[in-house]
């Protein structure tokens, strides 16, 4: 299977329905932009041995790199609307190792609606190597940026964080007396993050600030605050967890730092005024996705984490980063 | 230099002037189309050792990678508006290297008035592995398609052909009794294209279809054909060479093939209906980008190349091909 056939067998039934796609056979898509709407686009790249494990099922990988740019949309108030796929597949790839990922990828291009309109296959000697480009839109002055947090805005988080973090560990094997329900929902949670597609845009023209939680909780909101000049507090016993990850917390309180600390979960970070809390409750029913108040946005800099005597809590390390 | 300094120091200046790319601190970009417009994306990635070689100057990968992509949205008709960069950077990349690898994209966003509004930058143990998406804009319905192709369309290339594969050539060291001013000449062609940006806009709503010359002009010209499900003859003697290009093939005609199946001239390659020649004529010289009518859309399937007296000359080997 050269490219060619790749892209005729594999990738352009993923086109299907989306006219400016071209079946994938063009130089490059056509996308319409409502008026009033602003393009909406991110580039996130994925390396075997880096973002995950070369022997990963390529289903989920597929689906991995899909959602993760999905929560970036979600992150800025966008619907997503298509998306592109640049892939180096490893020269050794195997027709049924492409026809799986090729699989994946459709689930989650039909789950979220989103076809693929274009990309590039080429075949490397190296690591495989993926950059999904993720397009959406948003309403023109509604996009939830960073820069917009405000003292005086609560922050909040949709649904519990620090599961991937510990999921993580689940699959190094490091939590091995944990219940096999628990270790199988944190894995899964490690494994294939839930983007907050249907959320992120009812927030747009709602929230001030927003992300999502990729780099960890605290290096998240550090993000949020420099961006914004503004400092943040936010309380350790608010943080939402997951029935399993409260039982995995329960006695090792030193797997808190795995909580403030570890990355991709994928859930929104985002701050509001005090004033909108009826709309973002609303907003949350809507998508059925919960939000918990976690913290206020200060004036200042820095996030602090205190505990429930409004002690603060020593920090983690700062998240992952290349090139360190 | 970890990613975040490496995205502050070299590439946020790239974003300047463009509001849209939220100085790159932000999860996406945000990017406005006039009503009446459609954006043009199209995402191309390069792998070190497969699309260049590991040694070649950063600045000149940089650029060469650009104009690819630069070279796909002339090739249907738009005009470019900003690009993505997805780096996958070799973990022992130098600081050094890395600053001349922005230096040359910081070229090339200037000369192509393209701001780099987002992307990613991560580390690879692997190859450097580049993906770059180029956004651009044109007027709806005007976009040049590969399927517009019409029996009686004339065939027409953008400046000369062949150039790129004899510089390989020359670059590997092939052609040792050229000249060197033809060597420079070839070898310059091949290392740094020059896309069509200034004509392919003008040549929307003019002609049928189009593409660029990436994987050879026979190649090229099949992959219209099969699009449009029509055949092409073309003349070979018309086929416009540069002076170089000239020189090398005389008395050495078993070069043609180099003309007829080499890749990377990044020349347009359009058909238009007769009746659009002086339009088109208008449109090169408002470019200032010379073209050449080779050749004319029949019914039928299949690229035809003829001599001097109409018979046909035997084909090259189709273009290069990933996973073959």
């Amino acid at each position: 299977m050269d490219e060619f056939g790749l892209i005729a067998e594999l990738f352009a039934p993923l086109a299907a329905g989306y006219p400016g796609a071209l079946n994938l056979k063009d130089d490059a898509a056509l996308v319409e932009v409502p008026p009033g709407q602003r393009l909406v686009i991110t580039s996130d790249a994925i390396v075997a041995g880096v973002h995950f494990l070369p022997d990963d099922p390529p289903d989920l990988i597929a689906r991995k790199l899909m959602r993760v740019n999905l929560s970036d949309l979600a992150a800025m108030g966008a619907e997503p609307v298509a998306v592109l796929l640049a892939a180096a597949f490893r020269r050794d790839a195997t027709a049924d190792w492409l026809r799986r990922f090729a699989k994946g990828l459709a689930e989650d291009v039909a789950e979220f609606n989103v076809p693929l309109i274009g990309g590039d296959t080429v075949a490397t000697p190296g690591p495989l190597t993926l950059t999904l480009t993720a397009l959406g839109r948003v309403e023109a002055g509604r996009a939830l940026l960073r820069s917009a947090a405000r003292p005086g805005d609560v922050v909040y988080v949709s649904g519990t964080i620090g599961d991937a973090a510990l999921g993580l560990k689940v699959a190094l094997g490091e939590l091995p007396d944990l219940a096999a329900e628990e270790a199988e929902f944190l894995a899964g949670r490690y494994r294939l993050p839930c983007p907050r597609t249907a959320l992120g845009p009812r927030l747009a023209g709602i929230a001030h600030a927003a992300m999502d939680v990729s780099d960890g909780l605290c290096a998240d909101l550090g993000h949020i605050c420099r961006a914004s000049q503004v400092g943040a507090v936010i309380e350790a016993a608010r943080i939402p967890l997951s029935a399993a990850a409260r039982s995995v917390l329960s006695g090792r309180n030193f797997l808190l730092a795995s909580i403030l600390g570890g990355g991709d979960d994928y859930e929104l970070l985002f701050t509001a005024p005090v004033t909108a809390a009826d709309l973002i409750a609303a907003a949350s029913a809507a998508a059925g996705v919960p939000v918990t108040a976690i913290g206020r946005v200060i004036e200042g800099d820095g996030v602090k984490v205190v505990d429930g005597q409004g002690d603060e809590i020593t920090q983690p390390a700062a998240g992952y980063r290349h090139f360190s």
